[in-house]
């Protein structure tokens, strides 16, 4: 049974686990202060391009969320959100917990734009009846695999510096996106272009972390604090420290992130010349094909996904995920257990 | 420069790096679903005597507080805690960040008793103009190294019954307490005089990691929802259940502990014997010296610790603490600079 | 300049006036242990007909709505209402601010139906990566005016017992939903068929004050501690008790909400008369005529009522609002302005 | 039965009802931008003598405390109370539902010392481990009846100024601080020696109502938005405006905190005649006086009041409270019974 779940079903990049081993008996400093989460710093401040950036590490998405925008929110603020946003759609109200709305805004994509944003504005005006919109959350890659293009996240950037508010971006799929076949960004266009973002490591190579990086310093004033409050600094930072000092030398995070869209390529083109279509279009390392119910039954005994979404008596939705550890081999046999079925 | 400042200066014990390398590949469920995180609950279940026990893994002490403590109580109600209690002194106000008042008790010991607690019943009557006291925490060992008898938890334990309180022990240093010198009581004892406790592998041996263990399983029914909330579920649970599934394979857990601890006793013996005093009676792995500034200076040179309060001008309280990891050459390296020290 | 803005633009019927100014020096407990409370209690007992309610009183929509809501709630939970909700749409996140998320459901009629919510809890099935709906927020009557059929609270009463959900009735206008003229439920029904609801007086006849009723008393257990702790527990509750005791002494409640219709249904009658139309079925005080901008124009010389939403270069819906304290002759004026209005 | 439990016994001045009566149906706006609420303001602005303040309406004493210290505070900040302070011993643990801690100060005045504040801030240094202490929160006259002396204000004021902290003043009995034999502090000192601090009048004339003055007006930004959030905006905010443009018309509030003093110094001296002591040494409207469990018995058949501790088997401490409402009659018939008692 080889499973396409999720990307998180294995442990980590074989270089990760032999540093681990080699630096294991070092002593280092406590919470985040070790060298080795010193040197990860230092190689993300270059590769942004940042060099002033704050930047801390996390353990999870959901964790980096909930952190970043209730330590930027003053307590009548709220966050904007496409409704497929993980924050509003796949956290638990993570962020409603900590106090504050999250306004979903509809989209057909996935992604928000400068006029939703606008509308979501204008709707929120009657003070103080209504919540301040102050944080505009998106995703990179998004929830259901499409990415932002260059020029897309700048009129996001512009909309949010004219109208005073933060543009987040959650990047638990940052690599996905920036390794996609249509992407035009780069991660320096990223940094330049938000207030801050993370990169997210857990589902791209790493055992866990998430690297929340400040473009805009000044929001980072007191997340150390905030940090250790919500119970999110580990007392061996070194741990995430130096998985990040691996993925990004010799840009092994991009490595893996381009393996796991090649992946789901394959299935792509392999699931698209069999005839069937996909609901949204990812280009990244999930797939939604829509698939007869009899296919999926017969994919079922040897692969193991979700189905997402029934469509009518013969066809559901299905999400297929790769990642930086999905093998040549399962994607091949897939392929050729797809081929094999005929639907009469 | 050897560091005796903390328990978590090195990585974790080797046999728990073996098998993430050995496990590193196989496809597991995400979100503690995973067989080594299945596996570890069911060695905690038989060792603490608990078939029935709910168990969860989280990443460290504060998180672990937290999330017990804000899962119990309802809006009106409060925690009692030592003044010297971690979630009192040492959190950043994480529990009060949950909305929940911590009240403070003043103690020598560190410890608990169920007059202390009596009494703040007591003070907080007025209802509805007082908080309701409702959760006891108490910490073993505690934050000054000293740990409970049998006797005092049982007495704990009573009083908590008798007023509907629910006793929950943080067991960030169980481990130490539990194969301390004076100690008598067992894992299976602890786990049926508390509600809820956790045993800290963060601090023993782990990379991080923490065990809650609910032996009064109606109060977990809903901790998975509260885990997610607050960011604390990891995606790949298989790492905290692997290690452990090491440290309670063969004792491991309490021979580290046992370890730590006969270190300690060493650092103890000889600063004893130079004659100098202590603040608090420790028995576990933390030390808390009365040392000349003098002598401290000398070790200085050669070793790393928190000099943790200044008694007059000559005098000051240093923290030691040993760990898992402490070697023997460092201790013996300590008592020489020690022994050297000429006070004259 | 005669204002339809809302229905908080008078002080508070006479009789309440003339009570305040009789018991004004007897000395009487705090905290609404007075005997007014004690006897607007009582008499909403038996109103009600539910001898063992708990009630409290508070003083406003928003203060009440918050406080049951995150009272009842736990942590990992969430309430349901229409996206025109006054909790989603107008509290500036107060139920957000408590920690729990407002799951808006899209209506056309300001009123939510057994099967929105059970679409909405399938919806929210993927325990526990996702919020637990557990209150039913409903406005009788809603915010646009409309009021909840007997046979409809029948079935989402059954609905939410079936699901062990809490059904919540916010009864700021409760009083022009009962004498509405398309009303067939009693308040004893309401009573019988929600958790808990409340009985606004702030906009019908008192200075402040809302009646909030546990029909379902376990789920007040702890409300008086949560009253205390949100700042809602007011000195001198005798303040509202003595308005709730008069305005529920000869049907005074009732009276002043039918008066309110009566004013609306004229201008209702009057707009319709000249060919207007509406946007939403209101058949309570709340009145949203779709007029042409130049009458609009023509009427704000002598009127003040809010521009509620522009329709397009020549028509906007506006907001009118008549009160218990509304006279005949603004309304009158008002129909002669309209009535006096050519078009062309 | 006459009671001298509390401040808050009888209703309002009678200037305040008649003001009520005879606005009672002028139509005015809501939320607080009434005519009555603006003429309030000005009032207060100049009497302050702080033409630039920013001014809030509030309901009670916690509502007002919780809400302009969680407006102030950032998430990882907290407040320094003495251990008698009303938000640290009498709300319900209301600051710390908004997810603040309160650093209890052990005093034995009821009065914080900048000494005292400079010690708390040397144990609150090791960021992020620990809150950062960031408002002062001081009660004038305090909860147990003392009052600041100008230069006592005058020194937290510049220790707090030299500290970047806020220096907040809880004046629910403000007015009988200002009117004390012993003070010689002016409304304006307050005012411009304090960041924030409230009128209260709930205890002193009103209905309900407590004035926040924002010195700092910075501190105010967002405080309309808070107010909305917590419950706290009353619709018909004209019923708190009327009350303190009576209160500040003609020094109304101070001629009744006096005459509550005046009430006070009668019962003091008669006690203190009697030879009976007082714990605390209050010059303000609440006694401590210590008596004999007999005389108490005896008093109790006429008089309601708080036994406020018990000291030993034969002598408790009761709490005696005056108010603008209390009469000669009553005091004299306390006295006559008091001078009646023979101990023997």
């Amino acid at each position: 049974m080889y499973s396409f779940k999720n990307d998180y079903a294995e442990g980590c990049h074989p270089k990760i686990l032999e540093r681990l081993v080699q630096t294991n008996l070092t002593q280092e400093h406590g919470y985040g202060e070790d060298s080795f989460t010193l040197q990860a710093k230092k190689l993300l401040r270059e590769q942004t391009n940042l060099p002033q950036a704050e930047i801390y590490f996390l353990s999870g998405g959901t964790q980096t969320n909930l952190l970043v925008i209730s330590s930027i929110l003053l307590n009548h603020q709220a966050v904007i959100s496409a409704q497929t946003g993980h924050i509003y759609a796949n956290e638990t109200g993570a962020i409603e917990a900590t106090g504050h709305k999250v306004i979903p805004v509809q989209t057909t994509t996935g992604k928000l734009t400068a006029a939703a944003i606008e509308q979501t504005i204008k709707q929120f005006s009657l003070r103080p009846h209504v919540v301040e919109p102050k944080v505009v959350y998106i995703s990179n890659s998004t929830e259901t695999g499409s990415i932002y293009t260059k020029s897309e996240l700048e009129e996001l950037s512009v909309c949010c510096r004219d109208h005073g508010m933060y543009l987040f971006m959650d990047g638990a799929r940052l690599g996905h996106a920036l390794t996609a076949e249509n992407n035009d960004l780069t991660l320096a266009d990223v940094a330049s272009l938000v207030d801050v973002f993370y990169i997210g490591a857990t589902k791209n190579g790493a055992l866990l972390g998430e690297a929340v990086v400040f473009s805009n310093a000044t929001l980072a004033e007191y997340f150390d604090y905030n940090l250790k409050q919500k119970g999110a600094l580990l007392a061996k930072g070194r741990l995430i420290g130096i998985q990040f000092m691996e993925l990004f030398t010799d840009s092994l995070y991009f490595t893996l992130a381009a393996h796991a869209n090649s992946m789901a390529y394959r299935l792509k083109e392999a699931i698209g010349n069999k005839g069937y279509s996909f609901a949204g279009d990812s280009t990244t390392n999930q797939l939604f094909p829509i698939l007869p119910l009899k296919l999926i039954s017969v994919l079922q005994r040897d692969f193991d996904f979700y189905i997402w979404q029934e469509v009518d008596e013969e066809l559901a939705v299905v999400r297929l995920i790769t990642s930086w550890a999905t093998t040549q081999e399962a994607v091949n046999q897939f392929v050729a257990v797809l081929n094999a079925f005929d639907s009469i």
